[in-house]
């Protein structure tokens, strides 16, 4: 598996410095850089290292364009993780597999109901099963293992993981006098919008009455859920292990850290940042950072801490009396 | 889609005020409601948006029948919500796409041992797999892809959502004194009672020697996880995302909420009330609402409270000292 | 189902006191054993179970022979409970059903890559789907549908249970001017040691740009997620709902409880064990016990104890203030 930079340049043009006969076998992080390797510099943080990575070329932004000409070739380009980004699409395409029977776009061991509607360029693999009612737009990809329940639809150039769960009933009950649960049935469905990414074992589930939103470019990671009547906004990244309870409102570019849980019927605004394992337990109307994660401290410490926890409110009220004391 | 009113009340008997030969086209929330939708009043808090909705017709309490009333048309029955379930589960019987292959009750693709008994009236999805000694009972519904490992039970009207996994090993393992694992084979099974509900991709690991226990009426959300050894009482309900490590008790009638961690060997009471994201780490005896979540705030307030929090039993020693010294 | 004591000690040398023709019916824990059953001694607080337990016999430490032998037959070994795992996998080979295709290694319904490469003693289950260039080693059992994904490997004598995804895409994207993410193709794969146990349901995210890595003798539990480029330690145990963040590095003899989150980039040392729930946001270089978990309580208690915590830092300023005006 190899590529020459001029391949490279041909595919994604920038400037090139250095040869452009070099020949590149992997793509690498500057530390793991052989001479054969493509690599790129994101952050000024890692100049040091880029100055002495051994890769036999960098992608840099011009401001680095001089210093890293000095140790070898480089691509000079205004976003290089970006372009970075390209270049894993370049090679993935490159050095594909041909597939065994490339004009089977639905996997034949797929379960395909026939009032299903799936778009011709779009693919289905392995043990999916797609519901009456279902759609796919065009070049989505489902990997092996998808459920797509009834009426549920995905948009054009998704990529859907192994495992994935989209239309399971939301979680709705209604109480019973003797405390035990009447079913309320699911009747809404799911709408993914164009260009999302749901990673593995994620479940989406159908709304109550009307339907649970995924919009445009949202990319979720694995083990995500998301519960009944969801919307999240545009663009909007949810890292593994999140929980979004039925009917909370996120809103676009938001990114929500891994385990991080979203308490349900809330409102979080565009802009809005969960770091890992918060929990969002009030809406959140404004753009910004936000946490709430106990820290991480050797046992015996938290031991005492977490006791002395449980006693804070009495603490506060101890400091006011000494405070009205000294007066 | 449709249903009129005077249907409606056949079938689910109740005082109807208005005219019942009112097409309703949708169930909806009161905000949502147009026309021709059928919505209800569950909670008193929403009696300005009852007063309000373009709703072709509500469901009431008695005590709000002349309000509603007032409005339009209206059904009235002492627990709206239940009655509202129960339109739900009319609504999806009156609409169900006529099934492509009404008489299989085991879907062809379903990989079912010749050794496991599966009552005639339960239904098996897509590629579902039922091994050895599995049981199954009266009218319990297997959505596509589920697991039933060996010798696990499902009751009576149970639903069982897609991708989940009933029965794989529990987590056992004695220590080597090299530190290594030896596994301990899990002997036991997985017994779940009538009227359950899984959520997708849920897992619930079959006992260590004895069985894993779910009984009648649980309610349990998507991604859950479930070890070995574990028991759970009737009615009790578990949101999305809730980890019970092996051998905990929880009670009949608790609520777990979406993220909530058990810890293993616990004992919960029944109506316990654990609300999300909180940790459960020792046993609770007494019914009531529980809880132990980090307050989410903005990241720079947090970092200064999380940095004070680690110093906060010295923060009480400093306090003692002042009481001491000031007396 | 039975054995007789001499049965188990021929095939688990060890010394028995007792009658060796015991006939034993099942396994179980001291207060739940009859008369026919064999039960464990692992720990000395469990002394006066044993005592007046009804097991048929117990297997005890040297240190308890004498006390176990004054109740009836017992078998004697230095690690009782090592020796009970022994027995549960002697009792789980005496008592397995006849397979209906002993001879069928991979289950006729599984979707394999001509280009997949399966040791002839390796058993892949229902539905379960390998892609080209993955491998499995000698004895391996995939359980029911289970991904394994491009060019990713399993060593020897795993158990990968139902539903597990291993070498879905890590989730990487690099951010475009307008917010949205442009997916960085993940070129790497995942590399299993040997005797690796995986639980249901759990996903092992493929590499980046080199492999994910799971080293010898690794046990995870189940709906655990591992994103890409992690590496973890050999013998480090995973208990369910752990999530381990893009390439995280955890040492070797660790222990990670059940729902803790490890952030990305960090480094964990060998034999760290972390407390359920708790959340590692920094590298740790020694090993310990750490914990960081906000603790449970009545909800009034919370409430109250919250709010404060919110104020933590002013409350230390004001008594900074209160230690000031007493000198």
């Amino acid at each position: 598996m190899s590529l020459i930079l001029a391949q490279i340049i041909a595919e994604l043009p920038a400037e090139l410095r250095g040869n452009d006969q070099t020949k590149i076998t992997r793509l690498a992080a500057l530390e793991d850089a052989d001479g054969q390797s493509l690599s790129f510099l994101a952050q000024p943080k890692y100049l040091a290292q880029m100055q002495s990575t051994q890769a036999g070329c960098v992608i840099v932004s011009p401001a680095y364009a001089d210093s890293a000409a000095a140790r070898g070739a480089c691509i000079i380009t205004p976003e290089p993780y970006l372009y970075f980004a390209k270049v894993t699409q370049l090679w993935k395409r490159s050095h594909a597999r041909p597939a065994v029977d490339a004009q089977a776009h639905i996997h034949s061991s797929a379960i395909v109901s026939p009032q299903a509607h799936i778009h011709p360029s779009a693919r289905i693999g392995a043990l999916c099963v797609i519901e009456a009612g279902a759609s796919i737009g065009a070049d989505t990809i489902l990997k092996a293992r998808v459920t797509l329940s009834e009426d549920c639809h995905v948009g054009a150039r998704c990529i859907v993981h192994s495992g994935v769960v989209i239309g399971a009933d939301g979680f709705g009950f209604a109480m019973r006098s003797d405390g035990s649960g009447e079913k309320i049935e699911q009747l809404g469905a799911v709408r993914i919008g164009d260009d999302v990414e749901i990673g593995a074992n994620t479940c989406i589930d159908r709304g109550a009455l009307s339907d649970t939103q995924i919009a445009d470019g949202v990319k979720i990671d694995n083990l995500v859920q998301i519960g009944h009547n969801v919307r999240i906004g545009a663009h909007t990244a949810i890292a593994g292990c999140v929980g979004i309870a039925g009917s909370a409102t996120v809103g676009a570019y938001c990114f929500l850290g891994g385990g991080a849980i979203v308490l349900g019927h809330l409102i979080v605004a565009d802009r809005v940042n969960i770091s890992a394992a918060s929990v969002v337990t009030r809406s959140i109307a404004k753009s910004g950072q936000y946490s709430g994660v106990f820290p991480l401290d050797d046992n015996a410490s938290w031991e005492k801490n977490a006791a002395t926890l449980r006693q804070l409110y009495r603490l506060r009220e101890r400091i006011k009396i000494l405070e009205r004391s000294r007066t």
